[in-house]
């Protein structure tokens, strides 16, 4: 490493959806996250990708194609007569559901974004982190960089600063991540055709019972709301052992539990950290009699936002 | 009136779906309503409407084919042993969208269940007054009796308890009820077809924001949620001059506006009352422009729940 201004990012990975928003809720979470180190240069508009490490290394090392190349590429044209260069180090899984993709352009934004003598405004970055991910996902949608960004729970409108929801301190969540590739598209694509009014009415009062629920931390109205009945029994099929899974989260007293963004990873509430740790057990027990081996991840709901951890100017 | 334990109720009008929430939100609304006089009679198990009086007339007498009677004929269902007789007096126009069937069963309930020994719970009212309405609207909802039963703003879930949502006080909505009669049936056949999934989001995204700005009192994020892309494009050409009145409502600084529940009337939310006296007679003219005299109602967004004026035992 020369002595060029360099700043070190991560980013954690994130639940879109959170079962009853579908592309307008994400949540973050702890345990898992991608790492970005960014150098400012003086090749101005230049963005150079070094290095990818970590669990995924072959992704592009074009700027252009590489969520987190797209959107230092974006900042640099708000920041005209400067360049970066990045290195990446991936902690979540590609395909994973996990929102890696959100994490790897968040990740390096923050961090280039402390190299700035003018920073950016949050919603800037929101918007530039967008673009970055939709070179991975095939479309702009902020559920997983919003949670990023902010931590916790939070509402990720199409335009606009994401807005932060408040939930109970103590719920936590278990997410598991079963060990194949399910890629955003095929996820999306299962998507299509068209929907039932009725079962729009049902979901809109889920959402509106659960963040209810969040507004008054009364968990009973989270319990009622935190479910898909519109977009989950699309892509459950998509999901070896999904139904084992999920049952086995509600089993262990889940207020919900769902699939985690575009899948695979499976999601579940609970009213304490126990729980959770117990539900995480049963639920790769269950992806195990898919034939499937799982990581298991524990963390508070109100989960961490990507943070700058070093910066050398 | 002979001596016979006898309570009068009123229960005012309502806005049901208030633009972002088809189906699940409501309103109440100052200014109108219907009356309900009840007699608690020996004859076990039998309702007798004696009279219909007001705005409207020609409904049916028999209770099975009345809001208030059907309704009655269920509380009589888990009250047995007694009888009731009913004299309705209407306030609120036969399709208006302004919710009297929802008012005509309330009332009646209300009236009734003051003269019980044993009265019902709240969300047992709730289900009758629901099972009242299904028979003018020809399908169980709760949008409009939710608020009435309440009182200001309110999800009406399928099952369980209706929840009241905090608005800030400050907000005013004006409601204009042009001169025909749109028939619920009529208005709820507009809603056929298929959906896309894509609206249906930007939906989600507007309730979001707009009970997010209810909960904190930010009334800049309850005017970007406060619309209805769903439902009320496919509800428009079946009122007269619709586009205008919506117009003069957000030239006069509406927040939102859109159609009372299945329509014809069209309501806007303000941030104080002189904004909404103003519009309301902005509103009016539009629809005097597309041939319709109309009547003007202003009203705390927070507005009233049904309650008991008088009660003899």
């Amino acid at each position: 490493m020369s002595a060029l201004p360099t700043a070190t990012a991560f980013a954690p990975a994130s639940i879109g959806n959170v079962a009853v928003g579908f592309d307008i809720l994400g949540q973050s979470l702890a345990g898992a996250g991608d790492r970005a180190t960014v150098r400012l240069t003086r090749a101005a508009g230049r963005v150079d990708i070094l290095a990818i490490r970590g669990v995924v290394a072959n992704l592009p090392l074009d700027p252009h194609r590489n969520t987190a190349g797209r959107a230092l590429l974006g900042m640099l044209a708000r920041r005209p007569g400067i360049g970066f260069e990045v290195e990446l180090e991936k902690g979540i899984p590609l395909g994973s559901g996990m929102g890696g993709s959100a994490a790897s352009a968040v990740a390096a934004l923050v961090a280039a974004n402390a190299l700035l003598p003018e920073p950016l405004r949050l919603d800037e970055l929101y918007d530039l982190a967008m673009d970055g991910e939709a070179v991975a996902s095939g479309s702009r949608h902020g559920d997983n960089v919003a949670p990023v960004l902010l931590g916790g729970l939070v509402i990720a409108p199409a335009e606009g600063m994401p807005i932060r929801i408040p939930v109970p301190a103590s719920l936590f969540c278990a997410l598991v991540h079963p060990h194949f590739e399910l890629a955003t598209r095929t996820a999306r694509a299962a998507l299509a055709g068209s929907y039932e009014l009725h079962d729009f009415v049902k979901q809109s009062e889920a959402l509106a019972l659960f963040l209810t629920g969040c507004f008054t931390s009364d968990v009973k109205l989270i319990r009622r709301g935190l479910r898909d009945l519109l977009v989950e029994p699309r892509r459950a099929p998509l999901i070896p052992g999904f139904a084992g899974v999920k049952q086995a989260a509600l089993d262990a007293g889940a207020l919900g539990a769902s699939i985690s963004g575009a899948g695979p990873s499976v999601f579940g509430w609970f009213e304490e950290r126990a729980h959770a740790e117990n539900a995480g057990r049963a639920m790769a027990d269950a992806f195990a009699k898919a034939g499937l081996p799982s990581d298991v991840f524990i963390s508070p709901v109100a989960g961490p936002a990507a943070k700058v951890e070093s910066c050398v100017v």
